[in-house]
């Protein structure tokens, strides 16, 4: 049997785009030789579709986008593909998550999503019910083990703790299947193709079966999927990989001598990607842009942000801009230029004190008798804000904020001033895995993109004289992994204090402004998501609350006397 | 029997504060004669607490106060209060939402809820597991069909579509209830009140059984809880109810006399006492304000939002600015001086021509050649927005953003500009609907609050010389019909036209143009909900996204010709 993998990029909402797309990738995989054509979870919908699912005349519109494929798709090849469709009961939800196969014309098969994820950044119970039975799918006498994403995740041999009642893998085995077919809309999030690779190694290994996954690829708005689609052979194995973060077809004939692949994957290398990918698929797929325009501080966030974005659209399509104002050190406009001349963008220089002394004559008199402080420091963020979005509005450019995953956890960020912006790069990265972005940069193109002296230097926000970071944050090796406990594995005050051993007075401060900073992330643009928790969608915290780990504390002394 | 329905306003996770309100009113029912004090749904977290339920810490901390309510509680008296749970099984949600009667230390009783809405502003089944089976719980000798929430809304009698599969109220009633006890966190939304009352009776009806449902009161960030709690007769007859928008405790003896409760609801007076509530909540829960501040426009937005702030805060509280450009009216100023003067608020003017000629010299060699349009319109509207934000920062005021739901689902707003703010007011409102509210205004007050020429002059943003909305947009009465049917009922194209008549090519417009500023409500503030379908979290759409009806209705054609 010759299994086409394709590995496609579904805009979300684009039925008659995704299904010219399917319908090429299925002609290509025909004219290879294909058997079987293989494609993602929800690629007719894009995926997450959000509440489009419940515009009714959207999921009628589905169904008619799935007939015109079953229709269209080439003769004498099976084609398996993802798509919300209603649920005929007059109970549960109204849709299921749902893979069909067709072929001839014909649905030769029908599975619905048993596991369906509801934390984080999915909300698949929001719109789908879970389906109440597995059953394999008959295929020219192939008992296929079809299953959708989560399906396959239920699956850790000794879990102390098991989300889903239901292990979809274990009853198709159980059932019979001959083969794992699964098909995913699996986000991308650093580190997450190791865990792949165990959890299939082991599925396999357990039941003694192969296993196809494809997983479709590509960023929509702030979720990035990587792809990293694979086969397994029954020993656990990876046959075949595709490359991730670019669209890809690939055939297995089940059949042939069996090799290992020995494609390797680095972290950074994989993260600099997803970003890249974040950034190409934001501007392509909105269409409504020019070019990308980035607000160039000589800082290393935006340096990176506008390498990332040369990368991903090209340098003629980046525009960077150097605002200084009085507190700008000479390095905040050398160290802008220098990198705008390494990536060969367009630059400008826009000077920003004329707007920053207007603001303060106008103010004057309500200002009069007090202290510059915050308010001052926020009128020249917000006058960059402000000239970025007059550039962004006036000749289209997308612009991209720069605020890195540190500082949006502790709110050291304006906003309205540099968290403006369409799409926030960095957001989901620490500041000190920034740097290991700006030198893996420099080191993938051989020579200086992002200035040494942006690297080396002591990062400031240069919003008043000798202002460093450092003034008001830990170091950020101190401040990032706390935030790294706090934010991603949900450690607390005591936990957090007992595995690092810093200061307890410094981690609760620490904490107390992640949480209460929820009101800038909250209007923050969406982030690129390259962890497994990032701010946004996948971390939704009450913008007014009082959790208060001090008065809780005596509570539970006090409890735990009586 | 002696029952006390206690509608309290819980901060969310504020443990240690509700527990305190929680002992307040249960001892204030005790020195009334109550044998049974019923409070609201996770009245011990504050609802939603939203995924500070995955810090495992705060689960600890709430059994901890579980613990100290149970042993301070009034001996001698029920009590029943709603908290989230550990799940004490291996597999499935970690949590569950949980109701637990306590008396004299002990605990007599525990629910967990059922049915876990999980649409639109509900996210329960990301963290609840649904209880496996009903139970009643024994007290006293009675059987009291106790519940939660969603727990009584799958009970409609002839549905063609049910939610959920089981039905608790049903089931409580077979197992021989003698009492329903619902405990909600159930929102305000206008005109939910008669909903309630409808679906009661019903219940109490259809099983002849009385009823006692003890709602939160109060805003939490977007979310308004109105209360609105009661006690029906065996026959449906509304016994007893509490007033709406405020904390309230009320007893109920079962076994006196029962006369009919009169309380009458005015549908736009409890949406004035919301959005009251949910400034006066965000301002008092939060803490961190010292007066609320709006710019002033002479326009109705900004002075209802201004009138509903003042009497939130009280006038005291309130602090207004007019902030005139070149193409301003002298309404502008005029209306926004007499609005202040009828409220008694604190006034300021600030003319941001400074600023704006600033940004025109700044810009001045980037934007040569250009034409004048939407760039140079925002820069006002931004300019604008940092001078407030400058104000807020320097003396600690909240600012108010006054967008209508109509300019924010077609985007008829400045982003960074007229949209800052800690607290979008009146976002989930559209403008018909805020003329309402400034007549009701005016009629409460049996005075001008709302000056009559804010209320009778054409709407316009006055970025250019004399811009009108009309010019941009379709009359409001009209822009409003599609904007309701399309955003709140989910009803897409072909339905609205044939329903209201009015031209394809214009509703077409409308609806694209709602699709296509999702990123603008994207980074807004959070907006006071109160109606059934609020932008925010009720309503979550990709920004990245391609919803082609043109495109759709082709291929539809299609396959209905195959």
């Amino acid at each position: 049997m010759n299994i086409a993998l394709a590995q496609i990029n579904p805009i979300v909402g684009d039925l008659t785009g995704n299904a010219r797309k399917i319908l090429d990738y299925a002609r290509r995989a025909k004219a290879q030789g294909a058997d079987l054509a293989v494609f993602p979870e929800l690629c007719i919908s894009g995926y997450p579709p959000q509440d489009l699912l419940d515009n009714s005349t959207f999921i009628e519109a589905v169904q008619h986008t799935l007939a015109h494929l079953a229709a269209e798709a080439p003769r004498d090849m099976g084609l398996i593909v993802g798509a919300p469709v209603r649920n005929p009961a007059p109970v549960g939800k109204r849709l299921f998550n749902a893979a069909f196969l067709f072929e001839n014309g014909e649905t030769l098969g029908t599975v619905y999503k048993t596991l369906l994820p509801t934390y984080d950044v999915f909300d698949e119970y929001r719109h789908f019910e879970s389906s109440p039975s597995r059953h394999l799918v008959l295929w020219r006498g192939y008992k296929l083990g079809l299953h959708i994403c989560e399906d396959m995740w239920n699956n850790e041999e000794e879990a102390p703790f098991y989300l889903y009642a239901a292990n979809p893998i274990d009853e198709l085995a159980a059932l019979g299947a001959e083969l794992f077919i699964n098909i995913s809309a699996s986000p991308f999030s650093y580190g997450k193709h190791d865990v792949r690779n165990r959890l299939i190694e082991e599925s396999c290994r357990e039941h003694g079966l192969p296993f196809v996954f494809v997983n479709t690829v590509g960023a929509n708005t702030e979720i990035i999927f990587d792809g990293d689609s694979r086969v397994h052979a029954a020993d656990g194995t990876r046959l075949l990989c595709a490359p991730s973060f670019e669209e890809h077809l690939m055939l297995w004939d089940s059949n042939a001598p069996q090799t290992a692949c020995t494609m390797q994957h680095d972290a950074i290398a994989d993260l600099h990607d997803a970003l890249a990918m974040g950034i190409h698929d934001y501007f392509h797929k909105t269409g409504a842009f020019s070019k990308a325009l980035i607000g160039l501080s000589g800082g290393i966030d935006s340096a990176v942000t506008c390498a990332l974005a040369a990368n991903a659209l090209g340098s003629d399509k980046v525009v960077g801009v150097t605002m200084p104002s009085r507190y700008s050190s000479t390095g905040s406009v050398s160290d802008s230029e220098a990198l705008a001349e390494n990536l060969g963008i367009e630059f400008h220089e826009i000077a920003i004190k004329p707007a920053v002394s207007a603001f303060e004559g106008m103010l004057a008199p309500a200002f009069a008798g007090t202290t510059p402080g915050v308010a001052e420091e926020n009128i020249q963020s917000r006058t960059r804000g402000l000239t970025l979005m007059a550039l962004s509005n006036k000749f289209n450019y997308l612009l991209l904020s720069t605020g890195n995953k540190s500082e949006m956890a502790v709110g050291y960020v304006t906003l309205y001033g540099d968290t403006n912006g369409g799409v926030a790069v960095l957001s989901d990265v620490l500041k000190t895995r920034v740097y290991e972005l700006a030198r893996y940069i420099n080191r993938r193109a051989g020579r200086e993109i992002i200035p040494e002296n942006t690297i080396t230097k002591p990062p400031s926000a240069e919003l008043r004289p000798d202002q460093k970071d450092e003034d008001s944050l830990p170091p950020y090796a101190v401040l990032d992994e706390i935030l790294r406990r706090y934010i991603e594995e949900w450690e607390e005050l005591d936990t957090i204090v007992s595995h690092t051993g810093f200061d307890a007075a410094l981690v609760h401060d620490i904490l107390r402004r992640v949480d209460r900073n929820e009101y800038k992330r909250r209007q923050a643009p969406p982030g690129l998501r390259v962890t497994h928790k990032a701010f946004g969608l996948g971390r939704r915290l009450p913008i007014v609350m009082r959790w208060n780990r001090a008065a809780i504390r005596a509570l539970a002394q006090e409890s735990s006397v009586e």
